[in-house]
């Protein structure tokens, strides 16, 4: 059964599934951008959307239609004609010939419970509106992928009549059959029998199309490519509705990585990390960090005796070197760290070699010293840049503070609150002193010491705050407890994150902002001493 | 192979393995939480730390042990003794000891490059390091649970040596041998096969522990059951390095819904979705809510057709039904929490159920409202409390804000901030105006309130603050986001959760305190109105 030569076809449907997916959604520029992008690494189907849903969907489909797609085909989704209706006045099957795709994609039922609850057809009728569409679809020139929707489900109740339906559209003609998890919910022992079965009856490629409602669709995915299925459907990063479709940014690495298979452009998986940022940027989705493969923490060690093993020989705790899918190995500065951590991570952050070995046990010292008053430095990669600077006495302010004062205020219980922040700062040997009003006190502050440093430094104009998060680090002392507030920021090119510690937010806060300005102004500097370097070699 | 009427056994290890996950870490207070709330729901083991790795887990293993379990175990985690060294005197073979536990698991080495690279040592060495400590705990009468560190990997490269250190620790006397895939890159038909075959040679359960490197940690252990394994672990939420550990809140309800097995208590798993967000909300992690059978997305519906089948029969598109994993339904258009959880909720609260039926309508619509503004109320039972008693018209206002001031000052770089609060409240028509410092704006809030009311009310004395979390809901805002502060009080005998949500974190928390000082102040009326009832029933 295996045939491990053999190129599996991907099925990109983040454009029409992936879209179904809560809190998703791609404008029409957006569609284009990604359809080029998958083209590129070479995706060979890109299914555009419901054809005939609406007028923007149509418009992607002419639109698309004009780029010059160098390898995948667009496949317009629909269904088979309505029950008990002709196939030749179904609007729905119109529109799919009326987008001009070379492939379509029909969805019909491999369910009894939908042919009868939700069609409210006979059997009979069910293979009759699948062969008519198919065939009507075929006759006019179009490559056919039939969905056999739920055909896993339909498989476990009744496989004569799942069967009859996948029976009836290779009858027909169809090109293809996608076998679908519609409802996520199968074992991937189940998919690898029934899909097996399919691939010894049919004698047309068999897809599978599976959907993540069990955790499971990865695994189900693998196992039906290992029963004998040609090509694989999912999304970028697993969007869809509700817990989403297979994720191809898992499937793909799987099936190249794992399974021997050929996928993809040859050279497309370095990319791969790249393209799930893309997409995620797209939809404006925060990046899940734990995301097998490409996820930032897919490749982050923590423990000191890990961080050891992995120096020593990474394949002891990474199961596919990180840059195979464009990723690459973090270590985190934790308490638990040794000193081959900090080490390790001082490269990383683009120290060499040399200096940061040399300046490694007073770094180690101030490290232990700042953890043990509640500092974490994982999350706060600029901060601790800026740390090792202060430490290896390379640091220069660029601001110094005197004093703030901020007031939040409500004058009555249906009164607003309101947060105003006063600061008195040293720049470039110029005392400024600032206020601004705020949304909250740490809005405030933070418009204050941009006003007061806007004019020495105009670049932090640019920079933006990205996250605020804020950690109660004992809690047996509630109010009075220490706080952590890491800032995540952006200057649309670079992200950092801050730290900052005290027993007053606002001081934490405070903190964690000046760090944030202050390595803006730094990473400037820097980058100005050496203003041909390329981009920033990865740490090995 | 199927043995769908037994007993599949729960082994957490979100407080070890799972606390290593990136941004991930725990309080003392919040482990012990959540060791009493795995108890509660009939885990079996939890894996409560490294044995020695610091004190602050030395002093969880000793506070653990003076709460009464009702059904878990408490697991200390450690490893074989050093190569070339005496078990005796291994000083972190000592702390397994030490600790106390009934039961303890040790990891060793089944990976020939992990013997080669890391131990340094010969294969001999290997096994006698695996079976000098598993003996030597036996001898001293612990459960010792063997982890076969790698097993999987090792098996693929040597199976000899992979099998030699299980035969080792059987041998030696060990009561469970646990199979790893550490690096979390197996596939399943792989961990199937291989757990297959030590099920059948060893005369000891045999457990599974999976990372999800490769997105396949659920299937794996699904697969490693279907093969025999007796035992799963995994932690909450799958939490973990890297990509994390075997979710358990999808790999039980497999098991549960999808195997036909038992596992955790009965009717635990309806209380599932409850677990998970107790756990995020410890951690302050974001829920995920694309997570399967739990996340917030897990069962809803925006496509048209898709929500109307679901309302013609809810298998047409879902896997399985949302309530027994304590999930429920959403229909994306029009958002609304179930009436029937409100319900529950509500005589879970001590509510009669007959009151509460006649307002829950009214009950939902002001839910609704809040939680499209950012409010919580899982982690929150007093401030829903308090909601419902103004919805139904039985709430009384034990006093009411007339306004307050916080100023936070700081008045050089190396001075102090000092935080002052400034209030006025009415309590029982007279005026009161009070001001407190503190170690923050929060603490000084709370000690200037806790001044006004003392006179009046002297039993909020005893109320203590145990828990304060701030959540930035939107984090494209940043600074300028809504703020969402819970707060958890006790006075000793009970204790509380309360939520405050303002743009300004100042609001937000004092919103959450006033809920705090005024459910303490509801709770001794209703107490003194019923004197003599016993504890709180529970909801069911």
């Amino acid at each position: 059964m295996s045939r491990t030569d053999k190129r599996v076809l991907t099925y990109d449907t983040t454009l029409r599934d992936g879209a179904q997916g809560e809190g998703v959604s791609f404008s029409h520029a957006g569609k284009l951008r990604l359809a080029l992008r998958l083209d590129r690494v070479g995706v060979d189907y890109i299914e555009g959307g419901y054809a005939g849903s609406n007028r923007r969907e149509m418009e992607f489909f002419a639109a698309v239609r004009r780029e010059k797609l160098a390898h995948a085909r667009i496949v317009a989704f629909g269904s088979t004609r309505r029950a008990r209706a002709r196939v030749g006045s179904d609007p729905l099957v119109a529109s799919l010939l009326a987008v001009g795709t070379e492939v379509v994609a029909v969805a019909g039922k491999a369910w009894g419970l939908h042919v009868r609850e939700v069609l409210r057809a006979s059997r009979r009728e069910n293979r009759a509106m699948i062969a008519d569409t198919v065939g009507y679809l075929k006759e006019r020139g179009r490559e056919v992928f039939f969905d056999a929707e739920h055909f896993f489900d339909g498989c476990k109740e009744d496989p004569a009549l799942a069967l009859e339906a996948v029976d009836a559209a290779v009858g027909a003609g169809c090109d293809a059959v996608v076998l679908c998890d519609t409802n996520g919910g199968c074992l991937p022992h189940e998919v690898f029998e029934l899909t097996r079965m399919v691939v010894g009856r049919v004698r047309v490629p068999v897809a599978v199309h599976c959907h993540n409602d069990a955790g499971l669709a990865v695994a189900n995915t693998l196992e039906a490519v290992r029963a004998g299925a040609a090509q694989v459907q999912g999304t970028v990063n697993g969007y869809g509705e509700r817990c989403g479709n297979a994720n191809l940014c898992a499937v793909v690495p799987g099936l190249i990585l794992k399974m021997g298979r050929r996928c993809l452009a040859p050279g497309a998986l370095p990319k791969l990390r790249e393209l799930s940022l893309f997409v995620d940027d797209l939809v404006n989705v925060r990046p899940d960090p734990r995301a097998p493969y490409v996820g930032r923490s897919a490749f982050s060690h923590k423990a000191g005796q890990h961080v050891n093993a992995v120096r020593k020989n990474p394949r002891t705790f990474e199961h596919v070197p990180p840059e195979t899918v464009g990723n690459e190995r973090h270590v985190l500065v934790s308490e638990l760290s040794g000193g081959s951590n900090v080490l390790l991570k001082a490269v990383e952050l683009g120290l060499g070699r040399k200096e940061s070995a040399e300046g490694v046990r007073d770094v180690l010292e101030a490290l232990k010293h700042l953890e043990s008053r509640g500092y974490a430095f994982e999350a706060a990669d600029a901060s601790f840049r800026i740390l090792v600077q202060k430490v290896l006495k390379k640091h220069r302010s660029f601001f110094d503070l005197e004093g703030f004062r901020v007031i939040v205020e409500k004058r009555g219980k249906d009164q607003p609150c309101i947060s105003e922040a006063t600061i008195k700062v040293r720049v470039k040997d110029s005392r400024e002193q600032t206020v601004a009003e705020g949304d909250g006190p740490v809005h405030a502050l933070d418009g204050a010491l941009r006003k007061a440093l806007i004019r020495f430094y105009p670049q932090i104009a640019r920079v933006a705050l990205t996250d605020y998060r804020v950690r109660i680090l004992d809690p047996q002392e509630a109010t009075a407890a220490t706080t952590r507030v890491l800032i995540e920021s952006t200057d649309g090119a670079e992200t950092w994150g801050t730290v900052g510690v005290s027993e007053n937010i606002i001081q934490a806060s405070w903190e964690a902002l000046v760090d944030s300005m202050e390595y803006k102004l730094f990473r400037e500097e820097e980058k100005s001493r050496r203003p041909r370097r390329g981009p920033r070699r990865k740490a090995r």
